[in-house]
């Protein structure tokens, strides 16, 4: 019999329900906070990548299914996913002998929030 | 008697009203236009601009209100405008001496979408 894994990673911090109904004009401590995922996000690999995180349906991906789809080597995958891991907007499980990414969506959401119009 | 401007630029291009209701994973050729306008993004001092601009009553900031808030000097702040307004995220436009700018909607709601989950 052979036993599949369920697809949920631990998500390191709380995640909001729902996205404020009005942004308010960002600090300067959270601009700097924000610049930071915002450069791990000016790659088109990378940009990729989340696209394929956040719209998978099971919640999280095997690093082993991420090769294909962006045509980049495993070491190249690799390397971008550590970028975004340690940008905060990934987290990251070993399950055997494969690693499973997944978005994070409260930083998600708060880059969403930091871009939202009054 | 005095005459007041009315704070409205033209947009680029239409505005959608909505956002998706689902994302989709995004293309490569779609992936290198929104990486470059992230890396527009990366920096604090614009994100600030952006957050200004976004959550302004009125839609357009006269470029000599944009000074104070954010704690640069004018040729800092409108560097910073300039690299905003070629990545297609900000508008601008001459009114007498003065630059006024505003955000560019659809491109943020595009930039949006993309961080957006399924």
């Amino acid at each position: 019999m052979t036993v599949r894994e369920l697809p949920v990673l631990d998500q390191p911090e709380v995640v909001a329900c729902c996205a404020p109904l009005a942004a308010e004009v960002l600090t300067a401590p959270e601009a700097d906070t924000l610049a930071k995922q915002f450069a791990a996000l000016a790659d088109p690999v990378r940009l990729r990548l989340v696209s394929l995180l956040a719209t998978d349906e099971g919640g999280a991906v095997c690093a082993c299914d991420l090769v294909e789809p962006v045509g980049r080597s495993q070491p190249t995958v690799s390397h971008h996913l550590k970028v975004l891991v340690d940008a905060g907007l990934v987290t990251s499980e070993r399950r055997g002998r494969n690693v499973w990414y997944a978005t994070v969506p409260a930083a998600l959401e708060a880059l969403r929030t930091a871009l939202a119009a009054r």
